[in-house]
């Protein structure tokens, strides 16, 4: 796999503090000609799920050959293992706490490397910011085009996190709220492919706490300014949001992560 | 007009979601040497006239044949055209809802171009992230050098929001806040040509809320600590701003956007 | 010394504003091919100890001949002299406020330069925005390898605020918090020298409000999740902590900038 030269950063270290500018100073410093481009640095602290699937979402539109660095940590300096991950064109960089579980489970993988060669990491390694020391270094060989081998020992027992999966009960399907996007929109763990092999018929219910929908728009536009939807969004995922509105906040109840959604099918409709 | 290289992003965003990264992905695969800079991605959601109102201020600083992608696009998927406003020395792409009417207002335009050629977008487009699947894409082309003129059909009539401009009431000039500023710093409609043409003496006072102003300050520590004043901004605006303080939270009274700000003539002195 | 290329950004202006575009814009228009990292834009309005600080904790993982750039500036436009800090690799530029002590105290200098030479600045300078005006242009000119001692005049009576250090008292070091990092460690003034020559024999007792604790850990979780730690940071400095939790916050107190720290040795434990 060719290198693209481009390094993405995903952790959960926030814009305050100088760690994510130490993570690129040690990576220019290695190859002066790598593209770092910050996926977020905005993951609730230790959010380990949250991450891959992120990174998940993000990495397809980079071009193949690029490097992700992903940095929830909070088992640094003990016994997880720093790893990388390649898929058929992509690269993985970060620890063996499950992160890239996303990743493996739907791409697959080509390989899993404990990373061991200390040649390939800064001189001194303190034990609470791999991130710096270690992750950023082999990032940063990794994107001048070193053989991902040469990293460390290939392994097969990764540390995976299963991530919950939609499953059908009776004549419903029963997903949940994945994310809360910055404008208050409920991606849910519901895809395109689940739904379409679910529904026999177009018509459906959409059920989420007490508010209930019956049918898919395509725009957000699609119902008056204030009125909720469902919507296959961006990821093709399902997605609840309101026109001009706040869907986690809707009519005073709070929806969040792990909020059911549920589907039933047009012969069987919903209704309160 | 030649190109820079460089492509600045506006929208509202945030940066907790991959949506942000997920534009750069694919400038980088379509033009893997541009140079990318964030404005900023805090725009309030959907404050469309904000938006045009930063890249305003912004855009000049940039090397001419610069591209400026702005992304608050509430009508997304909907009937809203695609475009791209060309200046004399600027590109700029986003959706046809008046987002650039301040760019228009102030600088004209040698073009304006409704984006049709499906060759320069994704090749698969979502109904709610134009961000990624078409504007982003766009850009990278214009920061190649593709003729803008190729990437669709001329228009004479974009959506062109007013901005509120500051108006003469007898001896007064009255404008408002259009911006508050992270240090709370109050920004006006206010030029400093307006102020020029419009007093005859340098005598002034300015009133905002219960305050009075009786001088245009040159710097902020031109008063004691703590204690206000009016000068002109780095961006050529009347500013109100405390020394070491937040002029949006002064004594105990909350100033925003659309407060009113009267300039008063000398020969007209207003005392409380 | 020869320039990286690259300028490292550090500020107190947030990112919802235009500022730091405009100065990114502005160094781009000078050196088209300067790398720009942002080490954050997040430092509390007016503080200029704590940028010094964390200019001088990140400024080290990037490759000599960097040129960083620290903007808090509250006395902008007046007297104060904007300048140029070299050392022996690095260079540094903002306002003469005491932002570059944390620098110069623990690295010495090789010169300090007033900045005067005007043809190395943009044609207008606002009276308040020397970000923008002054220090952006010098780091593009810097970057390019223009000789340093062209920028102004040497001076060497250059503002130094003195950082708070730890002090013994008795059987004590006493030390404070300098900072809440993004998760709630505390991280104080107590380096890893200074605990070492502090200390005979092993043992110790560290405490911070009623807090004892009585080992220095090696990773977080080093204890049981939920309980409090202390242990040397990833930049040398003593840190309390807890794991998978926020000290700032710990047990309903709030401890932060200032809080005292107190070092005692094993010949004198401290028991509640």
């Amino acid at each position: 796999m060719t290198t693209s030269g481009i390094i993405t950063l995903t952790t959960d270290f926030g814009e305050s503090d100088p760690y994510v500018a130490m993570m690129k100073g040690v990576i220019l410093s290695i190859n002066p000609a790598a593209r770092i481009v910050d996926i977020t640095h905005q993951v609730p602290a230790g959010s380990i799920q949250k991450t891959g699937s992120i990174i998940k979402e993000a990495y397809k539109y980079f071009p193949a050959g690029t490097v992700h660095v992903g940095v929830v940590d909070p088992g640094v300096g003990g016994k997880r293992r720093p790893i990388t991950v390649l898929t058929s064109n992509h690269f993985f960089i970060g620890p063996d706490n499950g992160l890239f579980s996303p990743i493996i489970e739907t791409q697959g993988h080509t390989g899993i490397i404990h990373l061991k060669e200390k040649r390939y990491w800064m001189n001194k390694i303190s034990s609470t910011f791999h991130g710096r020391d270690i992750f950023a270094p082999v990032a940063a060989h990794l994107s001048l085009g070193v053989n991902p081998f040469l990293l460390g020992e290939k392994i097969d027992n990764p540390i995976i996190l299963v991530s919950p999966l939609p499953r059908k009960k009776n004549n419903d399907l029963v997903g949940e709220v994945i994310r809360v996007d910055h404008f208050g929109n409920l991606v849910t763990n519901i895809t395109r492919e689940h739904l379409s092999l679910f529904l026999k018929s177009k018509g459906l219910n959409i059920k989420i706490g007490s508010l209930i929908l019956k049918k898919i728009s395509t725009t957000y536009n699609d119902v008056p300014e204030g009125q909720p939807l469902a919507l296959i969004g961006s990821s093709n995922l399902l997605e609840i949001a309101i026109n001009m509105g706040r869907a986690s906040n809707y009519l005073g109840r709070e929806y969040g992560i792990g909020t059911k959604v549920i589907v039933r099918r047009h012969s069987a409709i919903i209704e309160l």
